[in-house]
C-alpha cells in the first residue's frame, strides 16, 4: 500500500532529521546494544529514508570505560555493523574532546564515517578547536554542537557557534541536555544564533518537561534546519524527541523531511521490540531535573547519596541547579546533600 | 522541606486544573481501578491541593455494561471513597447521555458531587439540553463538554458552546479526544468559542502527537483558564495532558495553579505504583490514530479486523479518519477493511 500524502496547505522548506537513537539510546541500556540489535534498527532507518543515522557509545567515541560505562561493541565494531547497514543514509558519530581523541577519529574515518559531531559544554567551544581542525583537514563533515545550552544566554551561545564555525565546523547545534527548554527559550536561542553564522543550525531536544515536538517545531519556525530525534524518544531519563513522532507532525506543517512515514513507524516498532526494555517515560525525578536545569545521568548518585544523607532528592535536584552543577562534578551531589541536612538539623 | 518557589517573570493569572485521572485513565485499566486505588490517588491529589478530581467509568455516570465494560465498583461505591478522600478538593464526574441518565445524576448528587460535566459529540450539543437543565433546576455546577472537537470548524464549536451556555452550563469545554491537535488548531478554537461565551472554557488534550502540554499551554495562552490533565497522563492510548507536568510548566511560564508541587509530584508516583501496570506511552498506532483523527478506542478492533482480512491496520485508521468515524460507528470498521482488501485484489 502506498503511504498516505498529507498535503500540507503550503510548502515551507526540508528539514534535516539526525537520528541518534544508537548512540544517545545508548544511555537507557548501559552502552549494551549488540550487533543485531544496531543492525536491526540502522537497516529500518535506512529503509525509511531516515538520512543520518547516528552510532556509538552513549557519551560518544572512545568513552567506553570503567567510568562512563563499558560498551558491549568497541567503537570500531559498532561502526563497521552500521556502515553496513546504511546503503543510503549517512553514518554520523559523536564525541567529546578529551574522551575521544584524534586517533579515535582516524579510526572512525577508516569506517567511512560521513558526519563528525564534536560536543563540548555550552561555554566551552575553545575545547573543540583541534578536533574541528583536524576532521576539516581530513575531508570529513564536522558538526560542532554545545551541550546543557540552556546555561548560557542567547548571546554567547550566538558567540560560541561563530567560535565553531571559525574552527571548521559545517553546521553548528544545540543541545537541551537537561529538557529544560520551553518553547520560547528555543526560539530566543535559535534566532540569535542564525543572526550569528551562516551555517546550519541544529537542535536537540530532551522531554522531561513534555515538550520535546513542540520544542524542536519551535527550533525549525526560528530558522534551524537539522532536527535530532529518536525512534521512540530512546534515550537517557525522560528521552529524546520522538522520532516518529516529530516527522508527521513536521509533514503536517508543511515541512519536508524526505522520510516514509509507514517505514519509519515499522522501524520504531522494531527500535521498541529489540533495543528498549520499555520506551522512556516522564517519572517525577525527570519532571525535577528538566526544571533545575541538571544533567539527568545524576539521577541514580542523586537518589542514592539522598537515600544515605536523609534529605529529599528533589531538593538536591533544584540546589544543584542553582549551582550549575555540570556533567564531571558529581562531587557537588555530596556536598548539596551535606549541606541539605545541615540545614534540617538547624 | 519546603517546595521551592519558582518565582514567574510575571504573573498571568490563574489556571484552574481539572483532574480527570479516576476516570479518563479508567480507560487504561478496563474499568478495574478498586477502592483501595481510588482512595490513596484521590487522598493524594487533595493533599497536593489539586482543586477538582473527576471520577467513575472511563465512559462516565451509567456506562459500566456488557458493550462499554463492566467496572469494577458501582459508581455510588466509587462516588463513595472518593468523596470520603477529597476532604478540600471538589469532586467531579462525567457523563455521556445515553449511557447517564437523569437517575444516574440524582444518585451521584446524594453523593455530593461538586461538578457534573455532561458530554456529547461535538456537533450534537442539543443532546445535553436536558441534563443541564436538570442539574442546574438541582443547583449542582453542570459544565458542557464537546467530544471529538476536532471535526467540527471554530466557528461551529462556538455556537455549539454558546448552546451549552443557553442549556445551563456553567462552563463549557472541548475535548481532543483523538490527539489530532497541533497548537496553532486550539488557539483557533479557543479563540472563537472564547468570543462566543462568557463562562469559564476548558480544554482536554491526548498525547497522541506529543503535543499535549503544548497545546494546553495553546490553550490558556488563547483564553481557556481551565485544564485537564491526569497524573503520568494515564489515559487510553498515548494518555492525556501529563499532570505533575503540566503544572510546573505553567508555573515556571507565570500561571498560577494553587498546586503544591511535591505533593503533585508524590500523587503522580502514587498513581504510577498503584494504578496503572505502566504510564502510556506514544506507540505506532497512536501516532497513526492521532494523524487519522480517528477515536483511539478503536485500537483492538481495527488491529483485530485488519489481521482477518490482511490489510495494513495504519491504512484502515487513515481511512477511517477520512471517513469521518465517530465512537459508536465500529460497525465501518470491518467496511473499511474489506474495502481495502478488495483495493487490494485490484
Amino acid at each position: 500500500m502506498n503511504t498516505p500524502t498529507h498535503q500540507p496547505a503550503d510548502a515551507r522548506g526540508h528539514v534535516l532529521i539526525h537520528d541518534p537513537s544508537l548512540r544517545d539510546g545508548h544511555h537507557a541500556v548501559r552502552h549494551q546494544l549488540g550487533a543485531g540489535q544496531l543492525r536491526a534498527y540502522a537497516e529500518a532507518a535506512n529503509t525509511a529514508g531516515v538520512p543520518v543515522v547516528e552510532v556509538g557509545h552513549g557519551n560518544g567515541l572512545g568513552a567506553s570505560s570503567l567510568q562512563a560505562g563499558q560498551a558491549l561493541l568497541a567503537d570500531d565494531e559498532m561502526l563497521a555493523v552500521v556502515r553496513e547497514a546504511l546503503t543510503d543514509s549517512r553514518m554520523a558519530v559523536f564525541m567529546l574532546p578529551g574522551w575521544g581523541t584524534t586517533a579515535d577519529l582516524r579510526k572512525a574515518i577508516a569506517r567511512q564515517v560521513d558526519v563528525v559531531r564534536v560536543g563540548t559544554h555550552c561555554t566551552e567551544s575553545d575545547l573543540a578547536e583541534r578536533h574541528l581542525g583536524f576532521l576539516r583537514d581530513a575531508g570529513v563533515e564536522a558538526q560542532g554542537v554545545l551541550l546543557m545550552s540552556h546555561m548560557a544566554t542567547p548571546e554567547r551561545l550566538a558567540k560560541e557557534c561563530a567560535q565553531l564555525v571559525s574552527y571548521g565546523a559545517s553546521a553548528v547545534g544545540i543541545f537541551d541536555s537537561s529538557g529544560h527548554y520551553l518553547p520560547a527559550d528555543v526560539t530566543e536561542r535559535i534566532t540569535a544564533i542564525r543572526e550569528a553564522v551562516d551555517v546550519p543550525v541544529a537542535f536537540h531536544g530532551h522531554n522531561n518537561l513534555g515538550m520535546a515536538v513542540a520544542n524542536s517545531i519551535a527550533a525549525v519556525e526560528a530558522g534551524a534546519s537539522t532536527l535530532d530525534a529518536c525512534a521512540r524518544g530512546f534515550g537517557a531519563g525522560a528521552g529524546n524527541t520522538q522520532l516518529e513522532v516529530l516527522v508527521p507532525v513536521l509533514e503536517r506543517m508543511g515541512f519536508r523531511t524526505g522520510i516514509d512515514l509507514y517505514g519509519l513507524l515499522d522501524a520504531a516498532d522494531i527500535a521498541d521490540r529489540e533495543l528498549m526494555p520499555a520506551p522512556p517515560t516522564i517519572d517525577s525525578v525527570a519532571v525535577v531535573s528538566g526544571l533545575a536545569g541538571v544533567f539527568s545521568g545524576f539521577k541514580s548518585r542523586v537518589l542514592d547519596i539522598s537515600r544515605r544523607e536523609g534529605v529529599d532528592p528533589r531538593d538536591v535536584f533544584f540546589e544543584l541547579g542553582r549551582r550549575q552543577a555540570v556533567a564531571g562534578q558529581e562531587d557537588l551531589i555530596v556536598d548539596v546533600a551535606l549541606a541539605l541536612r545541615e540545614a534540617q538539623r538547624d
